[in-house]
């Protein structure tokens, strides 16, 4: 039990002996008075002594500890949904003891769940491939959002987006995983995605790298007049579990990089608000003569805040006052400037972070090539708008509020602001990309609190129910871009490293440091465990997960079959442990053979697999589900079929063969 | 920051007082004399026992916080390979802290990485498509094997197997990558695999489930005549980095169903032996009149364990005495009798793990249906040998050893042994699958020391290289299948449940639970970290992961360009933070696009990342790395392109367009 490492023990005697006091007052000196403990517990604390000394842990790691260690059977007060970045999944993760639950497949085929490998999820993986032509396999999902109610996490839904794909999808919290994959057809990236309105009347999608609207081709020599941005505003229906595109619209931007953006609520709700970075429309073509886009893109002091009134926008849209592209409605950019839609206000140099505080009243940006958190307030805004009151317009006719007459103020916090959360006491919180920090500060006298370093490059940070109308503190998650040396050498390649922080304490404590083994986080937000109310059996038996509905082709035990019909072969199978019934499958060479399977057990954790060999068919069945299975015997030969997930002591056997007969 | 779980705290008076008299013994009573610390360190001590009272930690907890709690920036001494079941892929453990590092694409696509995004992953993932005739996307991994020198791991390499599908891979730990993938066509499913020879000089994959070998259809009714087992000895040629099947060969074993193997060592080096579970050679056909498999495969009480001479193979094949299948040779199994290669000997019931002890002398088999760790002795069984004292024969010839004359003993360890782990002290470990358990037993007596619960259902288990010649000790990971209410509720597929085990306390204490979010492990191995020698970048700059050289077509900073050829078009790029260079491409539909992208950093950490909307494109560039991406612009239109990998302050403004304009 060696350690190897970069720190050496700094265990101070000081606090060991001041340790020793604290909890020791009643067993030692003259009105102690107590017998001395068995030697066995005893020899326990000396075992922390000596544990300490062995592990090199200071006094403040064994706080940190046991702030995070989480005993068996003991579930964590929180989770946290993280994107997985271009991993195209969304990683699930406990809170204090930072342990990766679960990994919800998304967008990118996952056979330990079957996802992608049998025909529900094969079809929700593939929902774009028609409409894009080219199958998509993979996402770059950079933004959960979690549902909402008056403004705060109701622990029912997760929309996530594709950045390089401008889709959206929409993951059950009851069951965790994906319901749906929608994609507009509009807008080629989607950066600015997912943020919800305060009830989830919408989920806001906006596009990041300009295109012709629609997707067609236009010289990019036309990138003003013709290349433009786009926010949609995806109507969710409940009920449904479903984003209705019929119900959407979208709202023309000008060419600007769009980037982050947040929903206003409580005095701010009706609005929300959007960053753009690169509203000198440079467009990069650097080996023609161009700055590159990193340069082009850095110009201005100043880019802008988008601000749009979209109670406004959909009595428009209700007036029929829209275009539609590629199916989707759409208010042309200078109806919306005519309409009051859309209005613009000065933001320091290129934004990442729009982040309206749980009063909804302030609005906080972070310029990334700049040092403040700078704080609208929505009552300056509304009154800047009501009067008028213009800096003038952009390029594009869209109105301009002044800087000053929006702001309420600004905090110097350091180089390289990205995001901002909250807490309970009125902290907003900001993670400073360029310094490795995150800073604290008072959102009432905007003040400057503290700092604390962070291992490195923090993108987003993320606080328990940090982005609602009612923030719980006493945590944060910097989500650091590299890892560098705070774990071994696992190649080239390095996971991010959360690293979790007490807030409470001041200054600030570094409590826990995660690798991200399988992505590459840009979000995450957290939600009270108990808001969450996920099932642990598919019930009744047979429940198709994508309509949660038992299926028609639901099989139960006794009624097992094999038919042959027009179409192929279909298999009326069950499974429990240990063993499926047929276990052995006749066809001919051609054969579509289709499966129809279900798990009849109704035990938590009885999740059984099913995999044939050579014709990539792997599915998760958990207790009740039944899953669909096509595939045609394009082959003959003798093709072993199992149980992929461990279920018994029978597991091995619970196995059969398909059997594919040569053509004459 | 409340906490909800199952436990209560039952932290201890008695264990308080005793740790404040162990810590503080200086700091009281008459002979101290000291000060007493500022009050800042007091009330540390004071917030430790308040922490334990507010978090519900006993002290046992406090004790196992303080093993496996690893602060920001120490390196865990041990690194845990665990295979990912049908995930697919690798999940990289650090062990104590239990901190999942990385996950290793191995045989399923996975964006993040860029595995199967690009040209050289793709060819690695898409091995065997030709071969099978249908592309396979996902894999079943059971057991990795590390490579080995002498008996001892090396950290070199490690192998995984594909039990769905019959394959294997080559993990490279220099920058852990895949960097082979074979299928030998022979066999259909490949549970009994990998294990490695001594010195690596062979990798061991063994059938599972019989079949025709080779792959031609046979009715099932001819089972008994037709269907075989075979063990393949693929030889592994370090220099290459590669198996070699024109230097491979195989063994035809009775269609039993093979189970897990091990190779011998020291003693018994030169021999290597496998499990069985289905001697009764049942196929299932429930539907049929027949018994399910897991009945028909479970009548008899003895199964056989093969006892396979593979220096005496080795020689047989030299001679020319093989058929080849599959464009493998083949030892028929008339031959493997006639050469004395292959004995069977009786083992207990259905047995799962054969488990060679560091001493190479005794052989230890877990049946899965029995009660007992069997321990036989590679003495006892080559005297049986060289003295042909034969039980008998099987219904192939295959001469059967006696049971009795081949053991050293057996020990009762509980309902359901799997799998024997050993330590630095002469005990092994076994795993209990009904009793969810791990029995600590003594080699040398064959005695039962203690037993630990655990949760639940547990498989393998695996100890710091706890399979070599020289095991480590300290401790030992239960891979438990269920997980049940260990972790809060995440929809019906939940974890697995990796628990830390201390082993040197006795009795030995549960340290930590590890869920499993993303696969289904079956075996793992546990190696120093600093045997592996990871590299952080690659160099010099333009190397190509695939071949580990230079690639011919990586591009220098300053040489950028883009070429139109009669095969499509070509961009020579560079990736730099913040820039491509070029980042604009011009294409015309239809157009084959060859991008051959070199990222020029060679700062650890240093990646960008590929992507183009609607392509399916995305790859991971670390630094120095050369990556090749073809595609066909099959629809006109702009498709921004972007690096995915935060990289720098700039990360957003990483971007371009390919631009395809569309056929006249």
């Amino acid at each position: 039990m060696h350690e190897s490492g970069s720190r050496h023990g700094r265990r101070s005697a000081a606090w060991l002996a001041a340790t020793a006091l604290a909890l020791g007052a009643a067993g030692c000196g003259p009105q102690g008075g107590q017998e001395l403990q068995p030697s066995g517990a005893a020899q326990n604390g000396a075992a922390t002594a000596e544990l300490m000394k062995q592990r090199g842990l200071t006094e403040s790691d064994v706080v940190a500890a046991l702030k995070t260690y989480t005993p068996t059977g003991v579930h964590d007060p929180y989770y946290i949904f993280a994107s997985g970045g271009h991993s195209g999944q969304v990683i699930v993760i406990g809170l204090p003891s930072m342990r990766i639950l679960k990994v919800i497949a998304v967008f990118t085929p996952e056979p330990w769940q079957g996802y992608g490998y049998g025909d529900q999820t094969e079809a929700m993986i593939g929902s774009s491939d028609q409409e894009n032509g080219i199958p998509l396999r993979w996402a770059d999902v950079h933004h959960p959002a979690l549902s909402e109610l008056a403004g705060d996490y109701d622990g029912k839904f997760l929309f996530v987006n594709d950045k390089a794909n401008a889709r959206l999808a929409v993951i059950d919290l009851e069951d965790f995983t994906t319901i749906q994959i929608v994609r507009g057809g509009l807008i080629k990236s989607d950066h600015g995605a997912t943020f919800v309105t305060p009830n989830t009347e919408y989920v806001i999608e906006t596009s990041q790298y300009a295109a012709p609207l629609g997707g067609t081709y236009v010289p990019i020599e036309q990138y003003n007049e013709k290349y433009r941005g786009a926010t949609i505003l995806w109507k969710f229906d409940r009920e449904k579990r479903r984003l209705v595109k019929e119900e959407s619209f979208a709202i023309e931007l000008p060419p600007y990089g769009q980037d982050l953006a947040d929903a206003g609520k409580l005095a701010s709700d009706g609005f929300f608000f959007i960053n753009s970075f690169n509203t000198e429309r440079a467009w990069g073509g650097s080996s023609e003569g161009n700055p590159p886009l990193e340069s082009g893109a850095s110009q201005n002091d100043m880019d802008f805040l988008h601000v749009i009134d979209w109670k406004k926008a959909e009595q428009v849209v209700a007036a029929g006052k829209t275009e539609t592209i590629a199916g989707m409605r759409v208010i042309p950019l200078e109806t919306a400037v005519a309409e009051g839609i859309l209005h613009l206000i000065p933001e320091p140099k290129s934004p990442h972070g729009v982040d309206v505080a749980p009063n909804g009243r302030d609005i906080v940006v972070a310029g990334k090539l700049d040092t403040h958190a700078t704080v609208y307030t929505i009552e300056k805004i509304q009154a800047a708008i009501a009067a008028k009151k213009y800096a003038g317009k952009d390029d594009y006719g869209v109105p301009i509020l002044p800087f000053e007459d929006t702001i309420r103020g600004q905090v110097e916090i350091g180089l390289g602001p990205l995001h901002t959360q909250y807490d309970d006491k009125g902290n907003a919180y900001t993670s400073i990309f360029l310094e490795s920090a995150v800073a604290k500060w008072n959102l009432a006298d905007l003040k400057l609190i503290s700092k604390i370093p962070v291992h490195y490059n923090v993108g987003h940070i993320t606080t328990p129910e940090g982005d609602t109308v009612s923030p719980d503190g006493g945590y944060l998650v910097a989500m650091n871009k590299w890892a560098i040396d705070r774990f071994q050498d696992v190649g080239p390649l390095l996971p991010q490293n959360f690293q979790l922080i007490d807030t409470t304490s001041e200054p600030m404590q570094l409590l826990y440091d995660l690798p991200i083994p399988n992505g590459e986080p840009h979000y995450s937000q957290t939600i009270k465990a108990d808001k969450v109310k996920a099932i642990s059996v598919y019930s009744p038996i047979g429940t198709d997960p994508a309509t949660r509905s038992v299926s028609p082709n639901a099989v139960e035990a006794g009624k097992e079959r094999i038919e042959r019909r027009a179409d192929g072969v279909h298999v009326f199978m069950t499974a429990v442990r240990s063993h499926f019934v047929p276990d052995v499958i006749r066809v001919r060479e051609g054969d579509t053979v289709h499966i129809h399977l279900t798990n009849t057990e109704q035990a938590k954790d009885a999740t059984h697999g099913f995999a044939i060999a050579d014709f990539n068919v792997n599915v998760s069945i958990e207790p009740g589900e039944h899953s669909e299975i096509t595939f045609v015997a394009s082959k003959p030969g003798v093709f072993p079929l199992y149980c992929t997930e461990f279920c018994s002591a029978l597991h091995l056997e619970m196995a059969g063969y398909l059997l594919v007969e040569p053509k004459s």
